[in-house]
């Protein structure tokens, strides 16, 4: 388990600007985009704009947050995707699978019996901006 | 996607005390019990006491006291089980794999790559009872 938080993690990365993502949401407490490597179409990740690491070391009002955003971007999942079975997941440790550590709520538009193993490799880049744009204008 | 709420859901009736549970932790907001079903030892549910059919229908308040039990738990799993990592799961709609048509969250002693699919079966009722007690002692 990894209790000390690394500032140089992928998602700070990202919460500072410095790596790109296609955002589908952003406040003051969140931000969600999609995940580059999705286990199924439509895939986006929320993150608290917050130093957590896992579920343990999240602050109250950031987990509130964070389902709140979940919420939203829930909604315009299955508007956009037309379906309507959604998996929430959160990995807490890498003994769990979790591989970055800054806490992130997955929203997987899939069956709990379809997940794949996130080795799906990298999606395409085009295609996820426009998903993004979809997923934006129906929220 | 279901969007009412059954009142005579199998969760609700725990709630009501009407079907007997193996208590983790409670408080006015969640009740964590095992999931007599488990998918690893340990399996533990949090659901939050109000009418919610899946994350989209549940109130915020109630969205933040679930992941604040869920913290209690998780590291009393920890600590039992002797194991670091822990998978957090929701599904919302049957399509996702819901079966329990009122919000819950697993909290799974597991990896991701390891998850069955909730057909191992019953678990043994003392085995259960022995765990959950053990669990109510580390919080």
């Amino acid at each position: 388990m990894q209790t000390v938080y690394d500032t140089d993690n992928i998602f700070a990365k990202i919460l500072r600007g410095e790596i790109p993502n296609h955002t589908v949401y952003e406040d003051d407490k969140t931000l969600a985009f999609m995940d580059v490597m999705p286990q199924a179409r439509g895939h986006v990740l929320v993150v608290p704009k917050t130093a957590a690491v896992e579920l343990s070391d999240l602050p109250l009002d950031y987990a509130q947050a964070v389902l709140a955003t979940a919420q939203k971007v829930m909604a315009a999942q299955r508007q956009v995707l037309k379906r309507s079975g959604i998996v929430q997941m959160q990995l807490n440790g890498a003994q769990a699978g979790q591989s970055v550590f800054h806490y992130h709520l997955h929203l997987i538009p899939s069956n709990v019996h379809e997940l794949g193993r996130h080795e799906g490799g990298m999606a395409d880049h085009n295609e996820l901006a426009a998903l993004a744009a979809e997923l934006r204008a129906a929220l």
